[in-house]
């Protein structure tokens, strides 16, 4: 170390010191201040957390109740109505009827979700949060206990390194004097020296005797004063060691404090605050995430039950319910009048040839009749096509309403632009009755006409039977209704239902006929997996199964898998039952034929009716 | 057909007739009735969903009113708090803090969702109920029209059939009347046969001559009664064909209407009207599930900044807040006295066999006090891993609170049971602050010992540069402030902390020993990443990228894998800023040495100081 041009003095030292021992202890005391601020900032948010979640709790309870409220209302309405009480017998709800079933639950299963989420909030998320404050308190009270702990020791080094300063000065400066003290005493002594360096001859006896007695006096005193620096100088080393390793000692406590210390204390205010929050939190994200699973299970319900929106099994049910008026009206028979013993054509000799033009002008003109109704047919076809285009658009979707962009624009704008345009709905509606209006025109035109060739058709089929021909007109229209339908004939005879040859919905002949399976697999399996799972069952075939197993396995066969292969019943028996019924159900020309249908049940009622009496 | 017993009289034939047209025609009535009230119900049902959806669109519309209010309640205090304004300038906030905000963002979110959701209730859903009720109402009436003319045309065919029954029953009777008549005739011819056949002799001429004339009377009318009931039986053979063939189209017309035009009738009344209730139905299904996809967007957030609660990074932040208060202060400086040249300790003769015996003392003392604080230490960190396990269970999965049973019964009662039983929670807590109890007096005994510990340390290291000593104490606790330290004894000398050498959160050095690679490959595909598409991005560094994103490339990363290997700029930048930021973050060992972050921060204020001034 180079000189410094100036000494410091004591003071200024002593100064210097204590202005950085002062900073010091600002320091602590802002420290501590910090930590109070964290902690006071803390138990807020930890306030600001339970005073949230209460008043969400007070907002979902109110959500949950008039939930429950707009369900309830609606229930009840629909339970005095008569068609409710009508349908609840059989549990064969019209599909709409059945959705509406389902909104109302979905409504009532969300209501109790909120409420269990309001319950959950008020008992276990706020209480959590309530926990986590006293928890903070606590943590950061101890904290300071130890930091004052730490705090006191900090002091006590660095008075320490005062005293050792201090000590240091001291001998030092003891040191000092008594280097020049012992200068002086070297300087007289060499004065006298000097002195009796004079030539001897001009001193006087008494006076070289005086002088003699006054060097030995002075080379005593500079020994005296060598010996006494000597042990001052020592002293000043050792004092300027301690000093020296009391600052290094003391440079390390202060950086273990600042370093190591510090980070300690506030961690010790840390101390399982953020994984109490983290837990806190997930009870809450718990609970959200579990609202949401009930919510979607219950609109996957829904969305099943609109996937069976069905006009065909729902006109089936209709008639069913009311089978008086739907029911066929008996054959009028044939009355012989008085005795008249003939009841069939007669194509004795004088009318056989009359029977015969006639049967020949039916013949032309039904085939006319039908050229000119197929026409119709095909343009009766192609109209329903288009309003089912129409009413088939896929224009539901409204993901893009819930875009949450980063700009605050109101989401009215974007609703109103995007998927209700007012005008192109009109147009889209005026559009849609206009072809609906052509429709029925000629719809009424075809029945028109298939009226008369039903008519004229029946009497060419007797004439020819009557006449004995073997050949039958190919493409009748209607047959007589004893005679069991043709399928494909069927088919044609009902235009207007869009059937494809699948394997739900289809017709089992032409099945049998693309596949080459006798029985369709899915019957086969089905049938086998009752079997060997089901037999014991109670309420096998009448329990209905989970709709979105029926589903699952009902895709599974239509994607030519066989989901009941391996032999683990990890089915729900009602479930396989329930695809088993659907796929009938789902027969086009039902296994039963509809044209039996009125007389199947007037046998059951016939026989109830008997059983009774 | 066997002869009847008895033959029916013609009005007991036409009364039958009459009886069945009735019955037909009570059905026809019927049947419209059954579809006006089909259509009735489904107005009916129609105007219920109206209704409901407006009560829910209310519903709605108040929850999300509510959930908004109350975010902004919460934001408004917020926003006006000092640490707000503190914490928003750099958007580096508290992992705690954060959440919070997130919290309410989330809120702000379901507000703005549920208000959509309500938005599509009232101008979409609705809307299409409304236009479904009038479609259906409209083509009641259309099929309605064509039903009366299919009833029209029903009539006229029955009424043929009663006519050409009338015809043939007249001339059948009259058939039989002229058979009679004829017969009557041959009666007679025969009697007056029989008379002439009287022996001759007895029979005047004139007589015979009379009965000649009489037998030509009666063969001339037997004739022409025979002529007479030709024609007529004729007559009643055509007439008995006319009717047997418009009963044959009779029935087929009738048959006819009851199997194919009644579905037809059914069929036009529900045109449309399936599909239509499906897109009003999937219109509000497609509103939940994005309500929903929202919500979990929003959860995800949430939970993904519930990952990121974490002490460290906030008390790097906190103490970054507070350089003031944190800054390590000034070394102490050896403040030579008096010009004392010496700054150094000194070690000569006289001293230095004292200083060597200290320097031994204070060695084994050193040995002692480390071994005593090792064991303190060893308790301190199982104590505060106990607490760690306590504070971090896993008690926050509600799920079970959510199970939809079939059963009636409240869900306050499964809640209360679960998952707060208030005992065990009292307990638990009792538990864990007793533990801490423990805890903070071992800490506080270790910190005690290792304050001590640095003192003597200090000290000791000094002596042993002084007495120039080759071989270092091995386990020293802290070092000289001035001398950077080595980690692994930085390492040691933390021990609350947890850290494992992962490749985030962990040792540099450490990582680059134990792998292998001088630069780790995250740097190195980061910045080779960053140089391909980065450099001309605006807010590189300064934009944060996606958390999700983020710690998808982290996750693969620690994986072993390299996600940014391929060309294809399929990250986005910012994230991969991100990952690079975080990796550097997370080094236990900064790149920056703590020991000088307050140096680096006064050098910057320094500089900003003399810029301004």
């Amino acid at each position: 170390m180079s000189t410094p041009s100036r000494f410091k003095k004591d003071k200024e030292i002593i100064a210097e010191y204590e202005s950085q021992v002062k900073e010091i202890r600002a320091q602590l005391v802002e420290q501590q201040k910090c930590l109070e601020q964290q902690t006071e900032m803390r138990v807020q948010l930890l306030q600001d957390l339970q005073d949230f979640f209460r008043k969400k709790a007070e907002i979902e309870t109110e959500y949950s109740r008039n939930l429950e409220k707009l369900a309830e209302r609606f229930m009840a309405k629909t339970r005095s109505t008569k068609d409710h009480q009508q349908y609840k017998k059989d549990q064969n709800l019209l599909s709409p009827v059945n959705c509406w079933y389902l909104l109302l639950n979905q409504v009532r299963r969300e209501s109790k979700d909120h409420a269990t989420l309001s319950d959950i909030y008020l008992n276990n998320v706020i209480m959590r949060f309530m926990q986590i404050s006293e928890d903070s308190t606590r943590m950061f009270k101890k904290s300071k206990e130890i930091a004052f702990q730490l705090h006191e020791d900090l002091m006590k080094v660095l008075n320490e390194l005062y005293t050792v300063m201090k000590t240091y000065h001291m001998y030092h400066a003891e040191s000092i004097s008594a280097e020049s003290k012992l200068k002086e005493a070297e300087k007289q002594e060499e004065k006298q020296i000097g002195r009796s360096g004079d030539p001897v001859f001009h001193i006087r006896l008494e006076e070289r005797h005086q002088r003699r007695s006054s060097v030995k006096k002075i080379e005593k005193m500079k020994e005296k004063r060598q010996a006494k620096y000597s042990e001052n100088k020592l002293k000043s080393i050792k004092a300027r060691n301690e000093y020296l390793l009391t600052l290094e000692a003391t440079n390390a406590s202060v950086f273990k404090y600042y370093i190591h210390d510090l980070s300690d204390l506030i961690d010790c205010c840390d101390l399982g605050y953020h994984a109490s929050l983290n837990r806190a939190l997930r009870t809450y994200l718990s609970a959200e995430y579990n609202l949401e699973t009930s919510r979607h299970e219950g609109l996957d319900i829904i969305e099943n039950a609109v996937d069976n929106l069905e006009p065909r099994s729902d006109k089936q049910r209709f008639m069913e319910m009311y089978p008086a008026a739907f029911c066929p009206p008996m054959k009028f028979e044939f009355q012989s009048h008085m005795g008249d013993e003939v009841c069939q054509v007669s194509a004795q000799q004088p009318v056989q040839a009359e029977l015969m033009l006639r049967y020949q002008q039916l013949q032309s003109r039904l085939a006319t009749l039908k050229i000119e109704n197929e026409e119709v047919k095909k343009t009766t076809e192609a109209t329903l096509q288009t309003i089912q285009d129409m009413v088939t658009i896929e224009d539901y979707d409204v993901s893009e309403c819930f875009q949450h962009s980063r700009s605050t624009e109101s989401v009215k704008s974007t609703v109103s632009e995007t998927y209700l345009s007012k005008p192109s709905i009109a147009k889209r509606r005026a559009n849609q009755q206009e072809t609906e209006q052509f429709y029925f025109m000629k719809l009424r035109e075809y029945l028109e006409g298939s009226n008369l060739i039903t008519k004229l058709q029946a009497k060419h089929d007797l004439l020819q039977r009557t006449l004995g021909e073997g050949h039958r007109a190919e493409y009748m229209t209607t047959r007589p209704p004893n005679v069991p339908p043709k399928p494909q004939k069927h088919r044609k005879s009902r235009p207007r239902s869009q059937y494809n040859a699948k394997l739900f919905n289809g017709d089992l002949e032409t099945f049998v006929k693309d596949s080459g399976q006798i029985i369709p697999l899915i019957v086969e399996s089905c049938i086998r997996f009752i079997n060997l799972y089901g037999l014991q069952h109670q309420g096998i075939f009448r329990v209905s199964g989970s709709q979105v197993e029926v589903n699952d396995i009902k895709n599974s066969f239509e994607r030519g898998e066989n989901p009941l292969a391996d032999d683990q019943s990890n089915h729900d028996i009602n479930s396989v039952a329930g695809v088993l019924k659907l796929y009938f159900r789902g027969l086009e020309n039902p296994l039963f034929p509809k044209e039996r249908f009125n007389d199947l049940i007037s046998c059951i009622t016939f026989h109830s009716t008997v059983m009774r009496t």
